[in-house]
């Protein structure tokens, strides 16, 4: 049995999940769009009613469904900001690649793009933020919290700058690694939020499914075109199986918000510390996902590590888990300034409500066999290119 | 228990479809992106490589997933055609909304569209495709086996076409309906093709999971940025269960092309017209898909037809699956020059390797006590808006 650590890649779906996935795969495999005595909507409701009340959406209707948080950053940039000519992008230095890099082939076609940088805990810094608004800014992103690092952003904050500064900027967050992980309150603290992306993969429910939430009011042209479903907005035969694991795990998140996941994440940093004076925990002063440690070992080299462990049948992360396998220093990391040589010995441990405090002593026992180079020949690995 | 007569809308998952998805749900929940030794990218080599078999393509690296045919369709057509300035795009006047509404969006962006018409069997024109390809023809779309039908478009001949005249055209088929239905032969008679796009759900995967065929050498931009999966082509994280699912799909599907289908479909037609010798059984004269039947009983309401039938457990289509519950007239229909009243009462029964001959029986007998009113009565229907 694997040790699984790196739940900010991916999560299990529970036993309950999967229980309400499989009526959708069998007997209720009807289309979406079929008679309604079918009940083969209902998983499209439940899951618009699960999040309207986990984020406390105004009503269900604000949601709409894709294939996940790359479908959801890639629509919420392109429809808002494609054809426009000519306006400001901000982003931070931080995002998701499938904000990053939309945001730059925008920038070809000739929108101007700011990425404002993070200081060195890996929070946005509120001063350029606000030094980079413009009357012309179209679209303000910034993660909500970091894949990497686990970094909070100041949501509530940033949504009062720009509506100050550029009241008619939409002002969007990819919440991917958010939902279900901490509290979100769309008509409190985030009521600037003018769109959210999100993926259910993320917080237990299975794979291929996600969605955005659209404050009302909000306008959004649909990525795709064709046959009409969800009033046209993304139009595609329902995946209603996954849709049904999204209503269940959205119901289940509560869960995630408990404390024991962060007195677990906070055990396994006081250990880790304890057992290794030189740990470099990444972001530590700042406000963070509960369960979420993203550290340097100095002299670990981060993907020699990750194999090990995982031959030792414990899976953790390194750097994006987008990128896993590529060893290159962590995009956020750099962004924060961190040293090469510390970024490239960096390791992600991200807990789940299914971690134990098993789990996590096995982790701390394996981490003292990993071999450990000097600095100095750890600084002689070739450089990136730039 | 429903007798299901409406499979060109979806299908059901088979046991062993399902007993492939289930470990991607549960133990092997792992990111597609992970450790090698997860497996978890097992599924995605899986399903390239049994589509690559059964549509004869040259290796399963033509293959890219996504979330379904709308969002491959949206894609080809999108890339292969947007900020070309101009050119010309040909499309066929019977395909789904997923290629013609982009396509017309595409039109108001400057490129010239062409939609070819089809004969009164709802085949495609070959003189007006002729006269209809340019030198600056950007991209040819023409739907392999049109969805309401079933008839099988002159692929071949279409290919043989566009190569003399536009060599340099992109030619894209919507396979949605074909494939697992129909044989396809990608280095055979369909060796023109570049692009073909599927849907899982269509032959018995689950919903939400689709991908496209790209011909090697042929180049293909993304629809969206991201992660870097699938070499960048379509990032995201994989649907790991939906592709295992596709990937034991794609294995049975052979089982859909064998003869069972087409006679009990030809049985069905033949007692269709015996109790009904008014019957007008749609392209009958026409190659169609062996699963298809799109028939007008003059008199009847389909959609109220559809909706008495349902209440009786029997669930048909009536003119597209995806504009099921609005009663306007088949857009097909229209194209083929069908009279307004006999569209409005055209029905779709589309089998599956799961019908049997006790489902028919049921359905005859069911068609038997709809109410038939006077063509005049039906005449007066409402129009629907131009």
């Amino acid at each position: 049995m694997l040790i699984y650590l790196d739940n900010n890649a991916t999560t299990r779906p529970s036993q309950t999940v999967i229980d309400a996935v499989l009526p959708y795969l069998g007997d209720c495999y009807f289309n979406a769009s079929s008679a309604p005595f079918t009940g083969a909507d209902k998983p499209r409701v439940d899951a618009a009613r699960a999040l309207a009340h986990l984020l406390n959406a105004e009503e269900p209707n604000c949601f709409a469904f894709t294939s996940g948080a790359t479908e959801s950053n890639n629509w919420v940039l392109m429809s808002s900001c494609r054809g426009k000519g000519t306006g400001r992008v901000i982003i931070s230095a931080i995002e998701h690649p499938s904000i990053t890099e939309p945001a730059r082939e925008l920038a070809k076609g000739g929108l101007d793009l700011i990425e404002v940088p993070v200081d060195q805990d890996g929070v946005i810094r509120l001063d350029a933020l606000s030094n980079a608004l413009r009357d012309d800014t179209l679209f303000v992103s910034v993660i909500a919290a970091n894949n990497e690092t686990g970094v909070l952003q100041p949501i509530q904050e940033i949504g009062r700058i720009i509506r100050e500064r550029c009241p008619a900027a939409l002002f969007h967050t990819d919440a991917t690694q958010a939902v279900g992980k901490n509290a979100i309150d769309l008509q409190g603290k985030w009521h600037d939020i003018d769109l959210l992306s999100f993926s259910g993969h993320k917080c237990h429910a299975p794979k291929g499914v996600g969605g955005i939430y659209v404050r009302p009011g909000i306008d959004i042209a649909p990525m795709m075109l064709g046959g009409g479903q969800q009033q046209g907005l993304r139009p595609g035969t329902l995946n209603t199986a996954g849709l049904a694991g999204l209503a269940q795990a959205a119901h289940e998140a509560r869960a995630d918000m408990s404390e024991h996941i962060q007195s677990l994440r906070n055990e396994f940093e006081q250990r880790l510390i304890d057992i290794f004076p030189d740990v470099i925990i990444h972001s530590v002063r700042a406000p963070r996902l509960p369960n979420t440690t993203f550290f340097s070992l100095p002299g670990i080299v981060a993907g020699d590590a990750v194999d090990i462990l995982g031959s030792a049948g414990i899976l953790v992360g390194t750097g994006a888990a987008c990128s896993s396998g590529a060893i290159h220093p962590s995009k956020t990391l750099m962004a924060m300034h961190v040293a090469h040589e510390i970024a490239l010995s960096a390791l992600r441990v991200s807990l789940s409500r299914f971690s134990t405090a098993e789990d996590i002593s096995r982790l701390l026992q394996a981490l003292q066999t990993l071999p450990r180079k000097a600095i100095a020949s750890v600084g002689a690995l070739p450089k990136p290119a730039p």
